[in-house]
């Protein structure tokens, strides 16, 4: 079958590989497709970072590079492993892409997301969802009903999205301020907004911007090069400031705007991955008692993501700018998403 | 009556004042003991800081520089004023030493110690407890029952040491990490203590090392010029790391310290005061999940404060280094802090 295999920076190849076999316990999948994902950019560009480079295994997967990329993928179930009998071969679902080792603390804990050892399938082994077939363990299989399968392709990001509410705390009726309006950024408006809040964001591009109120997830769009964001945000809130934020872009200056533009006791979710260290002002963490909160991945989100999307309280179509074929992968993908990423917000991959 | 004010830098003088004169709703004080706080210090060394500098009144006390200093102070109630019916002459209490707008958000939303124009009594205005006598609203004033008057001084630091344990979220059984046994350490010690935590301290003098261990407050004494102090709790938590983790020194190399040491989805609380920005490995606060919170002063944390201290469970007393006179404020008082600031934990003044 054809996968996308990482070899090494700028060498990402399409080839012919064998076809996964199915095995005891887990569930064999036709992918459907399977979204380009800013750490697939990442390990394209400067990798490997997650992926196991070659000679040193993952503790989990026992793989190394070269590895098939892909971790934001729905598929068709097309047979069951032995012990497999609450799923039907014909289901449509996506996967919780998780290695994990089940005895450190975090996973004793339940907090698997956490493991000591945690690897991504699409990255640490496994297959991926950037080839025609993949083969995983029941446990990290969710059936999705009448989704349709693009849109599925989805849910992955969009359960990073539920976990950072998750963490917030948040509730319905807040208001929530998000720095940074990018594919993340979105997905995350869209569980806020389905979850009763609030949406207020800020972003610089012009094309962000406009996705943001086009497709409804937020309702106001501020632009810190145009505004005051900090003083639009307590206008916007009688004077309060809002109770919760998320930090969406890795930006310094966003990080500062969201300390200023939060209440007193407000709860600030960073969600972006930082490639260098912050420099924070501790005077407003202490003196607006702020609770800076780190989130990662999910843990037990996709039910509830996959359950806003069936209810029709988060309609993820306005996020697919993409489709392509696995044989446009680098051209038509990655070279999109390096060169144009502000008008892109997911492209989808059909292998 | 006799009274430290502050004029300006290096400039506190000891001087005859005229008494504060008792009012409705208010009670009227024999100060007993003061303590002297680092926020003394820093506006006798470096003030006017929170101190309303002249020609610029506090909007809430309408005071300036001159002011009369010190904000935690015991007494004794001498007369009551019109409209007070719940106090007795004679009465022993302490002073919660605020004063509130009562319209902000913040105070609306109870949580009156982020009032928007908050002030302290002894720094803002008032009056204090470095003067012979002072006048409280009722609101401010605990009774202390049997608690010694000068062990009573201590109320006030102990009441941030609570509310920091509050704003963590700790619970019996659980593991401390705090960094730095200076004052508001050792006595946030005396509360995880009392509350059935297991009490780590990492600190780098000798003298402190030995109050934390003499006083009782700290299970393990780590210093980190000795051993590597994260990968020593991961030893003494069975690999785990701290449940919890406060900051109480302002030095960057021990909030990155706690950030090793914390386990994932654990909360650090910056209890003390930075002078200027800190740096964040913001990777650690993501991947492993941490709460980062901030905590300034106390709200209706003096109550729960006192009755640790009348059932027992904190033990005041090894934390008076010494009992001095409002005469000798500077010389053996200010100085002291100063030049001896690792023996000295706390020094009371009686007027």
């Amino acid at each position: 079958m054809k996968a996308a295999r990482f070899y090494g920076p700028n060498d990402i190849r399409i080839e012919n590989i064998d076809e996964p076999e199915l095995r005891a316990g887990a569930v064999a999948i036709d992918v459907a497709w399977c979204g380009i994902c800013g750490t697939d950019l990442h390990e394209y560009l400067e990798g490997p970072i997650f992926i196991p480079a070659a000679g040193h295994p993952h503790p989990l997967s026992h793989e190394e590079a070269p590895v098939t990329l892909g971790h934001e993928f729905s598929g068709t179930v097309t047979a069951l492993g032995e012990g497999v009998d609450d799923l039907n071969v014909g289901d449509n679902v996506v996967v919780e892409p998780y290695f994990v080792c089940n005895e450190c603390a975090p996973c004793l804990a339940g907090n698997y997301h956490l493991c000591e050892k945690m690897g991504f399938i699409g990255l640490a082994g496994g297959g991926g969802g950037l080839s025609e077939k993949v083969v995983v363990d029941r446990r990290w299989v969710h059936p999705i009903g009448d989704i349709p399968l693009d849109e599925a392709a989805l849910i992955e990001p969009l359960s990073v999205g539920h976990h950072a509410f998750v963490r917030s705390g948040a509730k319905a009726g807040d208001t929530a301020l998000i720095g940074g309006a990018g594919p993340i950024g979105l997905l995350l408006a869209a569980v806020l907004k389905a979850e009763g809040l609030t949406v207020i964001m800020s972003e610089l591009s012009e094309a962000r911007k406009a996705k943001a109120l086009s497709s409804g997830v937020a309702d106001h769009v501020l632009d810190p090069s145009q505004e005051n964001v900090a003083d639009r945000v307590r206008e916007l809130t009688d004077g309060v400031g809002a109770d919760v934020a998320f930090e969406c872009s890795s930006v310094n200056a966003v990080l500062d705007m969201l300390f200023d533009a939060i209440k007193p006791t407000g709860v600030i979710v960073n969600v972006s991955i930082w490639g260098k260290p912050a420099t924070l002002d501790m005077q407003k963490l202490v003196l607006k008692e702020i609770d800076l909160r780190g989130t990662i991945a999910y843990v037990r989100d996709h039910a509830p993501a996959i359950k806003l999307v069936q209810e029709g309280k988060v309609n993820l179509a306005p996020f697919i700018t993409a489709r392509i074929a696995l044989d446009d992968l680098i051209t038509e993908g990655f070279d999109t998403l390096i060169n144009h990423n502000e008008t892109a917000v997911k492209i989808i991959v059909h292998s």
